[in-house]
């Protein structure tokens, strides 16, 4: 995996961890990390070290977003060109987070702001504290609720008119909203949301890594399909998981009454 | 703004008011007040007074939607090219809800039905009364839930399941289904309702105008495109509001610790 | 109607009952039964003897899905071209109940598992008892969760997360978050849930049938289109079901104060 220098990352037992980490601004986003944690997720598509990401913050913040000195400032200086380009970026990542095969878990307490909200709608599970305060702010910003796929993703993870009341107010979601909303999985006390989160990732890097692999790409495929393509698109996608060892292996482990060992293949 | 006969309207800072006001009748439609209400919408397009716009009913109730005697009856005398004329009418009505930039807010106390129903849908926001119920009643009239988008709408507000059994069985919401469901974004007593829209319309009115316009716009566009294009698309719209005064606005009041002052531009 | 030797099939009233019978085993799915179920439903295309379909299980359990000894071995031994024509059999279940015009409600009591649970789930509704456990089990015997049309409809239903959680853990899904997450309709409790569907049924049934289907079809139809361009299949389709004798035999029945009889033409 890449050296990283802007996030923290630790790969053990099959879940790579990534940390957010300068607590003491809450984990803003830089134009660095940006592109650093674009460059992990890229990385991920072809390492098999492991099978689950899991996303978090430093210090009881998940990420407080793009902040004013080190973005929206220099921002301001830019000319069209430059400011594409940083859309072009932010877009990458989200991009890059749906591309890579593991699935990626958001574990949130605290701030979780702006481009911080996006990287947790952009992840494919999200737990968090019941501190957790989602916001997507861009319009107290001056611009539009339309960052990242916001207007895409988020309606389908909390419906229409939910989207459009966060994206039009600007206003937090609370944990307990997230929760009742379907935005959140679950919540958990500060003191064990690491531990859920690891719990979580464990549980699936010890599923198998091709199939879970192929249901997030047909996750992200069907997004825009007709029904019939997408049953279409899953009969070819579904026979080849069944040419997989992992298959086999789970056939095997059944008929002899334990459970199955996956190998990813 | 257009004047109209149909309709009440008033426009004051920066919130457009539409009030259905046939009170007696419950606030039905006819052919005038449809053909109105989309001129209204259309024409708000190009109109900078106001940048919300509130759709309500008087007299404790919201729309009962076009009525026996003055839609159903005389589409019954109407010939094929008659019909498709009146569905292109409702049709228009949506779609002009949906092409204006403002974003709309549907303040609804008791009958909500049939027509009234799609115009609550079709709205942005909608917050209710607990007395407040929605029927998409189409079928108990011998017709089919596909009117004026309801099956492409209504399934992203409150989820296929949902959608499937309001249209099938033509029950009504109850404003408790609504909140839990996503479809109501809040409930308030009915004496704090047109206080509450006003309070939420003010709210969006004090945002950045162009940028909450492109949300909307984006909101429309992504319906049915893929996570990818998505991106891109919003890669493209976020860079252009960035380009607006408002952002730089929204900069500078930050610095100077005070709440920025957006003029849409 | 054709007959069946795998499931049974009843019909009275215009409700067509389909039961999954091999109690014992917790009612599995066969190749047999995969092909029948789909046969019933695409002769139901033209039948005009039925207006709804429940589909359910017998002795407590709705389906445990395609079971080792009858499925997953024998696929084992298949080729890739054997493996393709079981997706495409699976696969033409799924399209075979989208594509009749008939409303079909699952009506589930325990074990919903597998292919169990996408037939639950490519239903137009659910109703279920408070022990109905949900598991799209997929990645538990190996495979993928895109089986069947899952990654494109499960998400419509229950939302983007929600549906993640259920296809990466394997996890089953409890009565009440089903019922939380609009998956199920409704509980009852077990000794009910027969006469429950069944007055569910002859609601539907008793509705205008070809209005129905035309609502069945342009759900399918607008699963992903454009908003402008729904808008504009719902304005010719409505104005079709308004040249429909069911329309005006609603306006009579409204006009002399009854109810309304529709004879579903």
């Amino acid at each position: 995996m890449i050296e990283t220098r802007h996030i923290r990352l630790a790969i053990a037992e099959g879940v790579a961890t990534i940390t957010l980490d300068r607590p003491e601004r809450k984990n803003p986003l830089t134009f660095d990390s940006y592109a650093e944690l674009a460059a992990v997720f890229r990385a991920a598509v072809t390492d098999d070290s492991f099978r689950c990401v899991v996303i978090t913050g430093a210090g009881g913040n998940f990420c407080s977003g793009g902040d004013v000195h080190d973005i929206i400032s220099p921002l301001l200086e830019r000319d069209t060109k430059g400011l594409m380009a940083f859309t072009a970026l932010t877009g990458e990542l989200v991009k890059s987070m749906r591309a890579c095969p593991q699935p990626i878990i958001a574990a949130i307490d605290g701030v979780c702001a702006g481009a911080g909200a996006i990287i947790a709608m952009a992840s494919d599970l999200r737990i968090a504290t019941p501190a957790a305060r989602t916001s997507f702010l861009f319009n107290r910003v001056g611009l539009a609720g339309c960052d990242m796929g916001a207007c895409a993703i988020l309606p389908r993870i909390i419906g229409q008119g939910r989207a459009s009341e966060l994206l039009y107010l600007g206003r937090a979601m609370t944990a307990d909203e997230g929760l009742a909303w379907g935005f959140f999985n679950a919540l958990h006390p500060a003191g064990d949301l690491a531990t859920a989160a690891a719990a979580m990732a464990a549980r699936i890097a010890a599923g198998p890594g091709f199939a879970n692999g192929m249901t997030k790409r047909m996750l992200g495929l069907e997004w825009a399909m007709g029904v019939e393509q997408a049953i279409e698109a899953e009969a070819v996608a579904q026979a080849l998981c069944m040419t997989t060892a992992d298959f086999r292996r789970a056939r095997d482990a059944f008929v002899a009454k334990r459970a199955p060992i996956f190998e990813h293949n």
